[in-house]
């Protein structure tokens, strides 16, 4: 099979919304009236953002959500999504899978696949996601003010503790729907919409709640106070347990993959946000509040005491 | 050295005409009233795209230049880019130098940076590249018609030629300005935006004249003769000696790395066509002539005598 053989079967669809799509050197677009494009880019690279022996269907849900996550924490409609494949050989059983799983995510939220390429190299998946919003509307970091509440649109952990589980870094056991949850992010993209004129400022959480709550901190020039009992998780058991406390208490804080969104909203705000959370069937939750900029730390974690943890603020770093 | 710091030292600048530019989830844009975006995505893959000993300088302004090519080739005005870089380690010289190279390329177009992300890997760069146009006027592929003239902007044969030398296929002596010619690519983006209104179909040269022409035939449903005479090059030694005549004639016709517009225009049009090309200092020629479509032949090269010549049309296929 060749390259555009491959395209032709598995990444190609007639255009709908797009002016030009698929097939010639650019495709053409343009937003509707009154909106503006939000557009983000991530690749994934086998042995980084993905195990080797992950199901290919589930790959390419993966790589559309992920995309769609950061869409999701600006609040924009997705639209469109380019694509570069970097293959080491075709395996067409496997590229179909892949495919399927790629237009399942894409289908879910009417994306539409405008172009991209394929190549031979190291298993990678680029995307480039594009999606709409009021210019105006955009849920940007650098919103949040003090007194404004943080929240989180659902539990933390699930998918750091499940990597370490699959990679034998925690000895322990992971839940299928831990496991799911690493494997298959839901982007929370109608919650991110619904979101505008609401929240203040708004991030997806892809390296890990502490850092991402800092880049907020950062562009907003806040600090920002996080209540870790509030914090939704379904670690419980593994946080009061003498082996496993330190390692529970990582993910929940610090490892990444969750999408989740982290978002602040002020207090007159919060029956709304409650409801939007209810309405969408996420366990979110408050999670803390945010301060005036404070020289000593830009997020702290707060005891059952209010006692700041003495934790340290760091996310995922790919050169770490 | 950190991911974030990384990308702050290297590849930040402060937003110019993005609503919301680099370090956000996303970035926030608008074409001009009455224009739409061409979007395009191409990988670089070490290996495949260059060869491991490329000056990073080199690498950084040609993963440029190969993306603006296909802009280009539509008649964007190139305005926004995003860039996805894929590094087995940091090495900081290196990097300093990709990013000198790449911001050479994107002020040469005024191109603005607004998004990306760099992980760990093997070497890889994946560059979006947004342009402006007027949705009517973008150049497709499909607009060919019988008796409309076949153009291209530049000799061809040299990149190829070079790439051949340097890697031992051919035992033959490349000049340094063939070299250049693989090495450092240059976008025809002003001809591109002054063909709009004058071209009826284009592409640009990625992967070999013949292949090019066939993509142009395709989808316009027209065929092509090619005289093969007609041809601009600088080849003209190697195509003349018995040793090389073969292997030039295939640099010629089938290998890639032109990067130079392949287009077809009407007749009436000829004389504005050569004009554009001496205004922008092209050494382009009219090579062809498009004809209603035969099913015997998409693409035809013709010898001095007009008869048909003996040659497959393949262009490269990254999993051949």
């Amino acid at each position: 099979m060749t390259e555009f053989e491959l395209i032709a079967r598995y990444f190609s669809r007639p255009k709908v919304a797009a002016i030009v799509g698929n097939g010639d050197d650019c495709a053409v677009i343009a937003p509707s009236p009154g909106n503006a494009f939000a557009v983000t880019t991530d690749t994934l690279v086998e042995g980084r953002h993905f195990l080797p022996t992950i199901d290919p269907y589930k790959l390419g849900r993966r790589a559309v959500h992920v995309n769609l996550s950061d869409l999701a924490a600006m609040g924009a409609q997705p639209r469109y999504a380019l694509l570069s494949l970097t293959l080491p050989q075709i395996n067409e059983a496997w590229i179909a899978k892949l495919s399927e799983g790629l237009w399942s995510a894409l289908d879910q939220f009417d994306v539409e696949l405008i172009g991209g390429n394929t190549t031979r190299g190291p298993l990678a998946i680029a995307l480039t996601a594009m999606g709409e919003l009021p210019p105006g509307e955009a849920l940007l970091r650098s919103g949040a003010k003090a007194d404004d509440e943080l929240w989180v649109s659902g539990p933390l952990g699930d998918a750091g503790w499940a990597l370490y589980c699959m990679i034998g870094e925690i000895k322990g056991e992971a839940s299928a729907a831990q496991i799911a949850k690493y494997e298959c992010p839901e982007a929370r993209v109608a919650l991110g919409i619904a979101l505008r004129g609401v929240a203040t400022s708004c991030i997806d959480i892809s390296d890990g709640l502490l850092s991402e709550a800092a880049h907020l901190a950062d562009a907003s020039r806040v600090s920002i106070n996080i209540d870790f009992a509030a914090i939704p998780t379904n670690l419980s058991e593994q946080l009061a347990s003498p082996e496993h406390a330190a390692k529970a208490r990582h993910c929940l804080l610090s490892t990444g993959d969750a999408y989740e969104l982290l978002f602040t909203a002020p207090v007159a705000q919060h029956a709304v946000v409650s409801r939007l959370l209810r309405a969408y069937g996420l366990d979110g939750a408050c999670i803390g509040r945010v301060t005036d900029s404070d020289s000593a730390a830009r997020v702290r974690v707060l005891d059952a005491y209010s006692r700041p943890m003495d934790i340290e603020i760091k996310g995922w770093d790919h050169f770490a």
